[in-house]
């Protein structure tokens, strides 16, 4: 419904300062859309997000136009017309049935804060330009420091706000917050030394050669983040020295077998900078053997990182945060807000035990980061920045940590009431168990559970990845199906489950943090999974040849 | 004043409910705040942030606390705190008279635009959370493309949606725009060959020894950004192998010179992998030679970025774009949109010529960054983040060619206008003439112009360098109380002019993108500024010593 107004034939400087001086009155389109936005924005979600999917092909028709169009245009057509062609088509990521995605519903009072932070335009980057809005930031790294590492009083006192230190960096996401540690413990190991200036000035290979290493190496599960990989190619160490090491059937990290590599690298002068423990795999939610992985990087004489960017905020539950215990003994932290705290999307934190740990990377430029400065902008990868941390003072302050622990808990034992009841239906099977408030199953009619069980005791690795490759396609044909109807949504991903022998296995993965998905939604999204595999002509007879 | 309510004693899950459910009431005090930001921003960022600037000791009181608190809080409290704490200390960026910002006012359709972007909380990093977002961003950065290559319709037909390529990449900023183009262009130079699985795989050891160079190094001027010394230390180069190159009297980098410096590290084995233009730099607005170094780059055989972060929207007017002539001829351009496009906090963009470019960065993750998927994380620096190339986009449509035509040109010629104003002063030198929108000047007696330009013709350095010296502090002084009167505001730089023998000089920096600037404002700053040097005690008699 693209309103026929007529277009404006050429922009007058009148109507142009009127955008930045005349706010839209308050029968217009987008001020109308605006009241609805905060009236009731489940309803305006709803109503405003297809329910069907539109194929991408035609979505990308609407954004074809590679000219920017020569006259201005009135804001009510671009509103309606957005309406139709982005927001119609965009990811209902707050809908309680939508359980595949590691964001969920936020708070409704984000939404005028955030309107607030973006027109107060602050830039992060330097006191001069962010004021307040810099030690609110700095008291946020703290907290979350204080959540992770619990120092005393004086400790807060002495380096939160402190010119030369940092607790932390606040990063647009878990991926520079990741790269932000790994470039400082890569700084740290090849740091200044004698006629050695340090990598930061003089880069890696006289780094190495100054060490007398062959190489640096980061030892990581196989379930890591893809963010790692990235990490390690942009520091110039190569996705190669990214040494994946596998895990057990729990998905855990194998410590003694990264012993064994880090020794088996060393012993060819390979130096491991850093290992990293992944605190909630972002495929299956398990949590590595954090206090082994810390003795370890001990041992080692390395930087231990932990990756908790979607696990993270477990730590605000009392009741649970044992399931993270170990996670003081790193080195750093990454923690997103933006996953399970409630807070909109663009909110990373990495979080340092060392306050002097950023050193490795500071950097001034005159009169820009002036030297003794509170500038943020000396201790960070990013420059300019947005005021994104006021989002997460505010969450913290207004949830606080009571209404965290519930929210936390009840995400973990909605996990663990899905389980259960998978467990219980005679089709399906549950693939991983929830450690925190992620699982994997997939839908795997009895009979076929029962010829696989058979398979297993056999060792029969044929037949079973015939089935398994039959089932993978089932998973895909429901979470296709499933995703296409729109009335509920799981994500899937491929593991490599041991009780398969570590075949690849397509699967379902839910993520239970919306604190509005019920249990009653829980269970209409197996009875809709049961009838959409109902769907699949191709199975049962493919089955029927298998049997 | 904080309000007495009481505090909840203990979260209790419905009240818990009710922040993900019930918006906030029409009369709450979050609700009134956000109405006034609708009805009228200016008026809000007028009344709400606090004229006379609090010192920051004073400021960061109120966020001493580190630990995360236990009880929740009501909103309205926590709003109340916020805007005496947070909004009223915060810095005033729109404000016509702050014009030492690179950010400045907003046009008004961008809050509630912002606030539904937030809403949606969409996922740029992959189709799956982004849907229609991810067309809409790879249609800004086509219209990007477009205004710096203008290509033909069939070019954007071919790549502006096409899954393997991309036009560009979205990122929070300018600084992770350049990372990203020097990322690639190191990964291109050390790609795969023979037996070299490429740097982006091995690392940039294995690829320096089997492409034979001693070194990587990349050619600047010595006007080049903080960020770009940033970049060399993550990518592994190392600070010393940025090779700031000089500037002539016109602030731009001097080309022979830089031809000179690349050839002698060729003869040293050292590969000059990009050499970088500044087209708008930091501190004088100046745009280096940009068809020049084109030459000199194609000449090396070796990437050529611009760094137009500041300047390069003055591409969109049609009168002044030939300011930037030879952009067109760069390999990669970074331009950010929360500087002169009037966009928030937050929308950098990196322009890639080749839609192929991206190639020597791409990186899959099984199942979640699909191969062949159009999923935008597989070619960016960033993982997750947010929709904000919607509000490019907004602009971009709404303000039209047109409008920035009108926006772009006035802020040129408000800029000259202020130049001539200052030169007509007989107490006022203009130090950088505008070339852009931002131009330098200082606080001179006239008496001093006098004195000093005696001393220039005498060749007198050491006399020159006292007057200096004692003009920096004057030109901090003024600046300083000027801030601190909370009326207007300046930015203030170091630079070495060359009328001065390249000495170090403080001056003030101006730049005039704010529309609502007006000449009455601008002569006003003049008047401001002479009433507060009288205010410095200090100056006459040390000048009176000195004559």
């Amino acid at each position: 419904m693209k309103t026929q107004h007529p277009r404006q034939a050429t922009a007058s400087e009148d109507s142009l300062m009127r955008i930045f001086t005349v706010p839209e009155a308050a029968d217009s389109t987008l001020s109308i859309i605006e009241q609805k936005l905060s009236a009731d924005l489940a309803g305006f979600l709803g109503e405003s997000i297809a329910a069907l999917e539109k194929p991408l092909a035609e979505i990308e028709t609407d954004f074809q136009a590679f000219d920017i169009p020569s006259a201005p245009r009135f804001v009510s057509d671009y509103t309606d017309e957005i309406m139709h062609s982005l927001v119609a088509h965009s990811v209902h990521t707050a809908a309680p049935s939508f359980i595949g995605h590691m964001t969920s519903a936020l708070p409704y009072f984000v939404l005028p804060l955030s309107k607030m932070m973006i027109g107060l335009n602050q830039n992060l980057v330097k006191i001069e330009t962010s004021k307040a809005f810099t030690p609110l930031e700095r008291q946020v790294l703290g907290m979350m420091h204080h959540l992770i590492y619990a120092r005393d009083g004086d400790f807060y006192q002495s380096w939160m706000h402190s010119a030369n230190h940092s607790l932390g960096a606040f990063c647009s996401g878990g991926t520079i917050a990741n790269i932000t540690a790994l470039w400082i413990a890569r700084n740290q190991v090849l740091k200044a030394d004698g006629d050695f200036k340090g990598i930061a000035r003089e880069g890696l290979l006289r780094g190495l050669r100054h060490y007398g290493f062959e190489d640096l190496a980061i030892l990581v599960s196989e379930r890591g983040h893809y963010s790692l990989g990235k990490a390690a190619d942009l520091l110039g160490l190569g996705r190669d020295n990214i040494i994946s090491i596998a895990t057990g059937p729990d998905n855990k990290v194998d410590v003694e077998q990264m012993r064994a590599t880090a020794l088996a690298l060393a012993a060819k002068k390979v130096k491991v900078m850093a290992i990293i423990g992944v605190a909630g795999t972002t495929e299956t939610g398990n949590v590595d053997p954090l206090p082994e992985l810390a003795a370890l990087a001990a041992e080692l004489g390395c930087h231990f990182h932990v990756d908790a960017a979607w696990g993270g905020a477990s730590l605000l539950s009392n009741k649970y945060r044992h399931l993270l215990a170990g996670i003081e003994l790193a080195d750093s932290v990454t923690i997103d807000a933006h996953k399970q705290m409630y807070v909109p999307m663009g909110a990373g934190m990495v979080i340092f035990k060392d306050p002097e740990f950023a050193h490795a990377i500071a950097h001034h430029a005159e009169y820009i980061l002036r030297r003794g400065s509170k500038d943020l902008g000396s201790q960070t990868l990013e420059g300019s920045r947005p005021g994104m941390a006021m989002l997460v003072h505010a969450c913290l302050q207004i949830i606080g940590r009571e209404g965290y622990e519930i929210l936390i808990n009840n995400s973990l034992e909605k996990a663990r009431y899905f389980a259960d009841k998978i467990s219980q239906q005679a089709d399906f099977e549950l693939v991983t168990a929830p450690e925190l408030c992620l699982l994997t199953y997939r839908y795997v009619p009895a009979q076929v559970q029962r010829a696989m069980t058979q398979a297993c005791a056999a060792g029969d690795i044929a037949r079973l990845a015939q089935f398994n490759e039959l089932l993978d396609g089932l998973t895909k044909f429901i979470q296709k199906h499933q995703r296409e109807q729109g009335k509920s949504f799981v994500s899937r991903t491929r593991i490599q489950p041991a009780r398969y022998f570590r075949q690849h296995t397509v699967v379902f993965r839910v993520v239970l943090a919306n604190p509005l998905t019920s249990r009653e939604i829980l269970d209409a999204v197996l009875v809709e999974q049961t009838q959409i595999a109902a769907l699949d002509k191709e199975f049962l007879p493919k089955l029927m040849a298998l049997l």
